[in-house]
C-alpha cells in the first residue's frame, strides 16, 4: 500500500516534517509494510519557508536585515542549490511583517519593505544565475507599493528636479516624479521569481490594498486616502518613466495589492509570476506525481473548519487526490464548526487528534503522540473496513 | 451491512441506550442502508437496571426501601411481564449502596441489607410464579452476611434460648444460635433468581469480605475482626439449622464474599446463581446470536484503560466478537494509559470521540453529538480501507 503523507504544520505543536513523521509511524505500527512518502506542505502562511525548504532539502540561512521601522530583525532565506534549478526561498513578513510591531507601531506612512530588498539580495548572493527565487507573500505591515524593497535593490525615486526622496510613502506622496531603474542590482534579472499569494485583490481601489489592508496597518480613513493617492501617483510615475513596464495594466492584476502594493512592485519591475500558496508548493514538490501514484492520502493541520476550503493546504491536497480518485483523510487538532463542507470538496474523513478531555497546552505537548495514534487508529479502521465488506459481499 | 451496536453507558454524558441512538444516527448519516441492531449492554454496576431493563422492553417501578442505616430511600425494580419467563431486575447497592451515606455514616456493624429484601419483596408482588429475578450486587455500605434482607423476606434469628434478635452484626455477633427459615416468603421459592456479581471472593478469611471490603465500608482493624467473627457464627447458625443448605460449603463459592456476604445468604438461603455481570446481561439480551450474524460491532464507554479488560462491558462485546471472528469498535470519552491491551482481546479499533480541546464540561454535554460523528467517521474511514484496499489489489 503506497500511502503520501502531506500534512501542514500543526501550529505551536509540530511542523509540518514532524506532523508527517508521525502519521508515518502510526501507518506503520498497524501496516508495516506500507510504502510511505513524506510530503510536508505549506500554504504560503506562517512557516512557509522552513516548509517548503525542508521539502526542497534546503539549508535555512539567517540574515540580519530591517524591520518595517527599520530596527535589525533576524530574518531568514532557505537555499537549496541543489534543485532542478537551484532555488531559494524567503518570506517578505521574516522582515517586514505586522508580527514584528507592537501595536502602536502601526505605521504605514513610514513603513517600509526596504527589509524585504535586502533579504532578497542576501539570497541573491548564494542563488546564482538561472536559479528561482520563491517569495511568500502575505501578513505584511506596509503600505508602500514595494518602494523600500526596489530601493534597497537599487531603484531611486526622484522628483521634479531630478532630486532623490527616500522610498517611503511619506516622503514620496505628492513629490514622487520618476523611477530610476537603471541602478537595479542585475542578478534580478539573472533568475526567475515565483510569488506565493493567497489574495487576488489590485493595487488600486474599493478592493486595492489601501482600503482593504490599510486599517489593519494602522491606516485610519484619512491615511487610506493619501495612502490610495501615493500609490496612484506610484503607478503614474513607473508608467511615465518606461512605459514598456507595463505599470497600469499590472496594477489591474490579481495579486497586486497583496503586502501593501509589493505585489504590484514585483510584476512590474521583477516580472515575477504570481501563483497561490499551496499550488505554488505542490508544483514545487511535484506532489501531484505523487498522489497519482498513491493509494491513500493524509494530510492534516491543527485546525480544520469552514475557512480551510480557502486555499489552506490541506483542502488543496484533499482537491489534488479527488482529481485523481484517490482517498483522502485529514487530521486535525480542532475540527471545528461547518468543517463537514470539505466532505464536498475531497476529504473522505475529517479525524480529530485528541484522546480525551484535555487543556490545550496538554493537547499541543501531546500534539506528534495524539497524531501518531490517531493514524494508526484510521489505519485499523480502514482494515476492518476491507474485512466488513468482504464479510458482507461473501453473504 | 449488518451493524451490531452494544455500549455501555457513558456516565454522567449518556445512558447506554443513547449512546447506542447516537452511534446509529452516525453509522447510517454513512451508509444510510445499513441494518443496524441496538443493544445497549452493562456489567453490573451503577446503572445495570435501568440498561439491563431497557434491553428487555421492561417499565421500571419506583418503590421506597431502608437503606443500610433504616433511612427511607427512593430505589427502583424493572419488570418485563412479556420476557421470556417474565423477568424482575433490581440492584443491591439502590437500597443498601455506599453511595446513600456520607462517609461519616459508615457502619458496618449496624449497616443492613434489610432494604434489598424489601425490594425483591416488591418485586415478588409483580413477578409471578416461574419468573426471573435478576439481582445486580455490588457497591454495597453492609456487611450482614445478607441477615438484613433474610429478615426482611421472613427468616428469623433466635439465640441459644430461642429469642429473636435484631439481624444486624451488632446485635447478633456471639449470640446468633439458630436461623428459623420457615417463614421466608414462600414466592422467592418459585422464581430463579440470578446475581449479577464481578467480584469472586469467598465469604471468610483472608480475601473474604470482611477482610477485603470492610475498609472501604468504615471498619477498623478490630471491626474488620468482629465481622469476620460474626460472618463465621453466621455460617455454623446455618449449618447447625438446616444441614441441607449447605451453608458451609457456599461460603467458599466464588462471590460469596460479595456485598458483604449478600453473595453467601443469596446463593444458601434463595438458591441464586451466580454470574458475571457481563455474561448475565449478554445472556439475557442474546448478544452472541446477534453478534454471530453481524459484520460489523460497535461498543463502547466513557473511558476505557488497562482496566477495561476485567469485566467491563466492551472488553466483554469484544471477546464475544472475536470468539465469531467479527471486527470490534470500542469509543471512548476518554482513551487512557494502557488501553492498547484491548487490541490483543478482540478490539479491532480504539476510538476517541472529542473533536478537539474540550473541558469534561464540554464533553458530557457534547457526548452525543461527539459520539455520532466519531461513529460517522469510523465508517467513512472503513469505506475508505475497502477502496484503498482494491486500488491496492489492482495493481
Amino acid at each position: 500500500m503506497r500511502v503520501l503523507i502531506a500534512p501542514d504544520s500543526f501550529k505551536e505543536s509540530m511542523s509540518a516534517r514532524e506532523a508527517a513523521e508521525a502519521i508515518a509511524r502510526g501507518v506503520r505500527a498497524v501496516v508495516p509494510g506500507a510504502a510511505c512518502t513524506l510530503a510536508p506542505v505549506s500554504d504560503g502562511g506562517e512557516g512557509f519557508t522552513a516548509s517548503l525548504g525542508a521539502a526542497l532539502g534546503a539549508t535555512l540561512h539567517s540574515v540580519t536585515v530591517s524591520d518595517a521601522l527599520g530596527r535589525p530583525v533576524g530574518a531568514e532565506h532557505a537555499l537549496a542549490p541543489g534543485a532542478q534549478p537551484s532555488t531559494a526561498v524567503l518570506e517578505m513578513a521574516s522582515a517586514a511583517g505586522l508580527m514584528h510591531l507592537q501595536s502602536g507601531e502601526r505605521d504605514p506612512m513610514r513603513a517600509s519593505t526596504r527589509g524585504v530588498g535586502e533579504l532578497i539580495s542576501s539570497a541573491l548572493d548564494r542563488l546564482g544565475e538561472g536559479g528561482r527565487l520563491i517569495i511568500g507573500i502575505g501578513g505584511s505591515a506596509t503600505n508602500d507599493g514595494g518602494v523600500g524593497m526596489l530601493g534597497a535593490l537599487g531603484a531611486r525615486f526622484l522628483d521634479s528636479d531630478g532630486r532623490p526622496l527616500p522610498p517611503v510613502p511619506a516622503s514620496l506622496a505628492g513629490r514622487l516624479a520618476r523611477i530610476d531603474v537603471s541602478g537595479l542590482d542585475p542578478r534580478l534579472f539573472e533568475v526567475s521569481i515565483e510569488v506565493a499569494c493567497d489574495v487576488t485583490n489590485p493595487l488600486l481601489g474599493t478592493s486595492g490594498a489601501s482600503a482593504i489592508f490599510g486599517p489593519q496597518k494602522g491606516a485610519d480613513r484619512a491615511t487610506v486616502a493619501k495612502l490610495e493617492g501615493f500609490l496612484g501617483e506610484l503607478v503614474e510615475a513607473a508608467e511615465a518613466s518606461d512605459p514598456s513596464l507595463d505599470a497600469r495594466a499590472h496594477a489591474t492584476d490579481p495579486g497586486a495589492g497583496a503586502a501593501g502594493g509589493l505585489g504590484w512592485a514585483l510584476a512590474t519591475f521583477l516580472d515575477a509570476r504570481f501563483e497561490p500558496g499551496f499550488d505554488l508548493v505542490a508544483r514545487t514538490v511535484g506532489l501531484e506525481q505523487v498522489i497519482e501514484n498513491a493509494d491513500l492520502v493524509f494530510t492534516g493541520e491543527g485546525a480544520i473548519d469552514a475557512q480551510t476550503l480557502y486555499g489552506k493546504a490541506p483542502a488543496g491536497v484533499a482537491a489534488l487526490a479527488r482529481r485523481h480518485g484517490v482517498s483522502c483523510v485529514v487530521f486535525a487538532g480542532r475540527i471545528g464548526e461547518g468543517a463537514e463542507v470539505l466532505y464536498a470538496h475531497g476529504v473522505s474523513a475529517l479525524v480529530p487528534i485528541v484522546q480525551g478531555v484535555t487543556t490545550l497546552e496538554e493537547a499541543l505537548n501531546d500534539g506528534p503522540r495524539n497524531l501518531e495514534r490517531a493514524a494508526a487508529t484510521s489505519m485499523r479502521l480502514m482494515e476492518i473496513g476491507n474485512i466488513a465488506v468482504h464479510s458482507h459481499r461473501a453473504e
